[in-house]
């Protein structure tokens, strides 16, 4: 106990330091039953580049994130997330997690680093689950869970965690302020309101490419019972069974579920807007990835043709300035948030930002591995804070690997029912690590 | 003797193979003399992420490529390369030559990798050094310079080196073919003037903001000197700085020689405009990467404001689909291609192609380590068997580090000359390799 005490008295006066930056590359074996295949990812292995980060603060508090990817090639991310090492181990802890505004200009904006991207692939993605694992220790030691923390700031100490570089064009600080002040009423109401009754939830479990017609017809049927009042279908590899698993999706689910489709990139400007024509009569919720994540004036095109079919797209969008683009350009109005494609929980707010000033519904992108885990906070830290609206919003939910995480969602009549452990939701159980980790 | 008759003889059937793909980390000190520094890189430590391939065909001949970084992350740019071995390790050598689009699209297109980007940054880079490799090693085998390998190609050999994915709604394979048609005719005259003229240069060896006024003055007499057309300074910093360099590079240079500013990426939108129009009054050639790379919108925005001065970009720009979307948005009137940015010869061949369908000049972006010695054979297949001009075009020279390449350029009189040596320019001298092997 002498030792606990000591270190809580170490920490009072502020000489915590962080440690260690521990990694681990954890794969699970997904391509085995097809679980995740679609268009352009026949056989992913579901994996994550994990850091955790540990203190000398003897709190036995830790902060824990992740980059998610498909298994090969994450020994890379793994190595990104070392070469970090230098940039957080020996930092104060206090003054590290009272300003992660200016760790994150840190570590983004670092000269050498930054010529790998700049501000996109595997360095920006390393960065942010170094980002978020600070942000999972510090609602940890504020003992709530991220949501709450975020949605408990104030709008000026939720602006200087963004950076506005290359957005002022399309949004500025004084009116990122604006619109946060604005959603300062009612956030107590909002709150209580999320508590109650959730966030709503669309389900892609039914949907996979890999799965049969009458294993997606069951899982269908299992959605509308679960009480998802959406759903979203992986199409562009053959029309034609495009619009046989469509007729059985709209069959099985009636009239009144929406049936989202997903292209995941496999197509070009033209492809897309063909087929989409082809199957406008199914009365399609949105297209979402219909090609290039670095097309913008592509989608915009698109967006233009198959109105009013919605575009959505983002798990692949590298960054605050391409959403910009996108946002500009009307080259989407769904905006797929990702809790681990861009530089962590401060990128997603100015994205989360860029989107209430363009008033576009927020739907994050899920599943992988703890991406519902992680992505929900942000989505009922903009209902309680930001757009202070869920209208025209829904969060996509897998249901798988969820048993790895230490918080794992909690998704009952098809809605996410907030977290209430502290954290940001991104701890994967320690035996889960060591089962999955991966031989190199 | 016998073992390499055998080989020869292997070789013979086809069953040579590729027997191991070694990478190195190599970095030069330049942060000790400021070379490089820039407004947003103060001090950058110019470097490779190295990649030799190896085969059994007994001839002694290797393939090298690398990817230029500026420090910090070369070992992640390392362990990417490595990531590829079982990619290539093992292939078919006369294969695997002779269908250099084909293993394009299997690295690029690799369903896990790809995840990664996609077909950008760290991964995307890995791939373009590999590849490059492979043109290395397959100009070595038929005993010519790299450009004059392409420059032999049939167009229809040359549009099977390319993916027109994503490309299709400004350039299909047709138009291409159309393009490379065209330039067929004068191909052998214009090879003969290249020979005999070489191709222009301009220098950014005076430009670099860590100099003081006096070697600027001197590094700019010298420029005209050498026969040096246009020169570039760096700009950003600071304006007052930016308006007396200028005057100094002005005064000492003379009407007739163009000055080229070179922002990179330190602005945003409105800033980019308002310091342009500071700058106007002295005669600037062209604005580069005024803003983010990724910043199409933002680009065209600039290049209508600041207009007739042209803006430029390329350096950073992660693939063929920015490049496509840059010139459908009149975003960029000089594109600057890099020899290591986008996934090898055969990205940049697609680059070419979108240039000339749009009618845009091509300055590649040079210096850093080994990026003369690289890019010339691309400006040079350029004008012999595509684009068929060098009106409004130069290649960047920066004259350091050429010491460490087995074939350094030869520029002289303000014109690099073409390379006469087999391959593609990127063998490094072993002894450098060695000498400069960062330890991790």
């Amino acid at each position: 106990m002498f030792s606990v005490n000591m270190a809580w008295t170490v920490q009072g006066v502020g000489l915590a330091s962080i440690v260690a930056l521990e990694t681990h590359d954890v794969r699970f074996p997904t391509s085995q039953t097809l679980d995740g295949s679609d268009a352009m990812n026949p056989d992913p292995d579901y994996s994550a580049a994990y850091v955790r980060v540990l203190t000398d603060a003897g709190d036995g508090l830790e902060g824990h994130g992740f980059v998610f990817t498909i298994g090969r090639g994450n020994d890379v991310q793994v190595a990104a997330l070392d070469a970090l090492q230098g940039h957080i181990v020996g930092r104060d802890v206090e003054k590290t997690l009272a300003d992660l505004g200016g760790l994150w200009r840190d570590l983004v904006h670092d000269s050498q680093l930054r010529w790998l991207g700049p501000e996109k692939g595997i360095m920006h993605m390393a960065i942010g689950a170094v980002v978020t694992a600070l942000w999972d220790l510090r609602a940890k030691r504020e003992g709530r869970p991220l949501w709450q923390v975020l949605a408990s700031l104030s709008p000026e100490e939720i602006v200087d965690l963004v950076d506005f570089r290359y957005l002022t064009d399309a949004l500025t600080r004084e009116e990122a302020l604006e619109i946060l002040r604005r959603a300062q009423a009612g956030r107590a109401e909002r709150e209580a309101l999320l508590l109650r009754e959730g966030y709503p939830a669309y389900t892609t479990t039914p949907g996979w490419l890999g799965y049969d017609d009458e294993k997606l017809a069951r899982l269908c049927r299992e959605a509308v019972a679960d009480g998802f009042g959406q759903i979203k279908l992986k199409v562009g590899a053959n029309l034609d069974d495009d619009r046989r698993r469509l007729a059985i999706a709209r069959k099985v689910c009636g009239p009144d579920v929406r049936i989202a489709v997903d292209a995941n990139q496999r197509w070009d400007v033209a492809d897309a807007i063909r087929w989409m024509d082809a199957l406008r009569s199914f009365d399609i919720a949105w297209i979402e990835e219909p090609t290039s994540p670095d097309d913008v004036l592509g989608h915009a095109a698109i967006a233009k043709a198959v109105a009013p079919i919605p575009v959505a797209t983002g798990e692949h969008v590298a960054n605050r300035v391409l959403f910009k683009q996108f946002l500009q350009a009307d080259a989407l109005s769904v905006l797929q948030l990702d809790a681990t494609r861009v530089a962590g929980i401060n990128e997603n707010i100015a994205i989360l930002l860029l989107a209430a000033k363009f008033g576009v519904p927020v739907c994050p992108h899920a599943g992988g591995v703890g991406l519902c885990e992680a992505v929900q906070h942000l989505a009922m830290f903009d209902y309680v804070a930001v757009s202070g609206t869920i209208s025209g919003r829904v969060i996509e939910f897998v249901d798988h690997l969820h048993e790895h995480f230490v918080t794992p969602v909690d998704v009952h009549d098809g809605r996410y029912f907030p977290p209430k452990s502290p954290g940001a939701g991104t701890e994967m159980l320690r035996t889960s690590i060591v089962e999955y980790a991966h031989d190199t």
